[in-house]
């Protein structure tokens, strides 16, 4: 392990396989287990990014398909890369891109569960072959080859404290055959990433995704090909399964075989019952739009099991949200106040719905942290 | 005048009519002359109104027709009024709701000029007589009635610092015989409305709207007849017409006749070329929802006249919108990377832009009133 990433195991439960530990990096630490915010576009929608800092999110998730299309590489390269461009302090992860472009191919992985995997006819994706992926933007028409290599060259000119290695994202719906297919191409696209790394380390620590969706036996192969190559980590991806038993009965079998002295990362998802649910199960980070999204929409965290903002009850609700929520929102406005917000279709009420379920996730897995160093998770 | 609501003139230009002065109001001073923002729902668009605060806007403008139908009087009432419930410290303005209730039954002021005096065909105001406008809720369909009566009922409850007595909007294409009728019967809801007022002045002061159109000889009257009522202040209503010329010449014939020692305000009209040509003429306060809305098009303003972020010319700009902006954008994030937030349409970049163009009219006023100081207005 370089340097400049190091991972620092606190805890280890004496009742689950959940750990508190300390991801350090260039940028600043991560206390582990977290929560990780998407920042698509290089923000997180409706908060500036100096907000962000002082809710006290540690690492932020940013998508280098889309950062790759607008503004380009060139632009944030120039600026001094991703933290200078978006004016952010502490620790970003970027991820390959081989996610959104795959998912242009069979559709996101939600609706092609949903759709039994009938291919989405998206003309945005023109070849894949061993080398890579031509697609074309939709921004402008222009033809993009992503591959391994020019995935990490993207990712070190974004210069993110964690990158990904490119990977192919298999539908769910795929015969057993050819998963095993994609999962060797998978091993190979990452192990090119990797070397394409590992000729300018800079600052940066990389985390191999671990594939094989629902298949155990082939998640526990891919554990076993990818902590034998030189990663600082690992990331869990792909479809994990259309249930939560599914997901944890695929967690159960990966993470064991994971090194225990290097970190994970749980890729898109973060809704409050799997991390619940993945905690125990040695999961370390998680990324997932949910609590951001889920502001938009009107729905507020709390730690009763969420408030519908726009439910009429709520319109003479003159205490904040949650008592004893530390929040800019709730230190400064009424669940009444966001009520009439929602309802008048304020921008404002996104700001500080989102100001609100961010801040619930940071205090909720700082609570998560203390309950596994007294053994209680 | 009372002794909760003061206004003293500081200097008055060598110059021009323009005048330096203050007004005191239960929830603090506005200098003049000053920009009003509009915050039609208790929020200004984008922004939360503590980060409102920090940038030193002095006054808000809420719609009295807006607020009634969502959240309703009552709501309000409950939080104890307006400033507590949309939690702001600092003086607010509310309106009648005449201005929107007649734009239900005639169009925007800018619409019917466009339109050339088509009456809009909307259903909504179902009847206008003596006593006031009877029209249905667009949110739920229910029959409101509003009156001077029950417009200065609503606004007590909300409790603004200054309020507006119920006025008639006349369309601008009119007779000039219905015109007179108009004016008249303004006249007499707003006599109506100052005594409904003055039963319980409380700690707000009513401001008159003077009325007549874009007939010279009606706006001197209504100068006269209200410039005889114990008003606090007056305000500039109705179209002042087609031109910038057209406006100047109205307001030449109406300010002139005002009270010299009392505070006008005129309704609507904020862009920076009238601000230029109106401060001069002696108005005090302005309010627009002009800066507010260029922001969310992408007009930044600028001392050079404006920046359109969208601009491809923008995309590596590193600097902030303007050297020397002492606002929150420009001392935290680039030009570039706001012209990146703008074409990824993410909802940060609105807010962003307005913090800026907020500040950047807080600063321009504060300019502007020194430059009087030196009589150079």
């Amino acid at each position: 392990m370089s340097e400049y990433f190091q991972y620092q195991i606190l805890h280890r439960s004496k009742k689950s396989r959940a750990r508190v530990g300390r991801i350090y990096t260039p940028h600043g630490i991560i206390d582990t287990p977290n929560f990780v915010a998407v920042g698509t576009n290089g923000t997180l929608k409706a908060l500036d990014n100096r907000m962000v800092d002082s809710i006290g999110l540690q690492l932020m998730f940013c998508n280098t398909y889309h950062l790759l299309l607008q503004p380009g590489v060139e632009v944030v390269r120039r600026a001094g890369g991703l933290h200078k461009f978006i004016h952010r302090n502490l620790p970003i992860i970027t991820d390959s891109g081989g996610f959104q472009v795959f998912s242009l191919a069979y559709g996101s992985v939600a609706d092609e569960i949903k759709s039994r995997g009938a291919k989405k006819t998206d003309g945005h994706v023109l070849k894949i072959n061993e080398e890579g992926v031509l697609f074309r933007s939709y921004r402008d028409g222009a033809k993009v080859l992503l591959t391994p290599e020019t995935s990490i060259q993207a990712q070190k000119a974004l210069g993110a404290d964690i990158i990904i290695p490119f990977d192919e994202l298999p539908p769910y719906h795929i015969e057993s055959k050819a998963l095993k297919e994609s999962l060797d191409r998978t091993h190979r696209w990452e192990k090119r990433s990797l070397e394409e790394h590992l000729k300018s380390p800079q600052n940066q620590a990389m985390y191999a995704v671990i594939h094989g969706g629902v298949d155990a036996d082939l998640r526990k192969e891919s554990c076993d090909f990818l902590s034998n190559l030189p990663f600082d980590g690992f990331a869990i991806g792909g479809s994990v399964g259309k249930t939560k038993d599914e997901m944890v009965e695929m967690l159960g079998a990966a993470l064991p075989r994971l090194p225990v002295e290097k970190p994970n990362h749980l890729l898109g998802i973060g809704d409050l019952e799997s991390l619940k649910r993945c905690i125990p199960l040695g999961v370390d980070t998680f990324d997932s739009s949910y609590p951001t999204r889920a502001a938009r929409h009107g729905l507020l965290l709390t730690q009763d099991g969420g408030v519908k903002v726009e439910k009429s009850e709520n319109a003479n609700h003159f205490g904040p949200i949650e008592h004893g929520c530390g929040c800019w929102t709730c230190q400064h406005f009424t669940l009444a106040y966001l009520h009439h917000l929602f309802k008048a279709k304020e921008l404002t009420a996104y700001t500080l719905a989102t100001v609100h379920n961010l801040y619930f996730m940071v205090a909720l897995m700082k609570r998560v942290r203390e309950q596994i160093l007294s053994d209680d998770i």
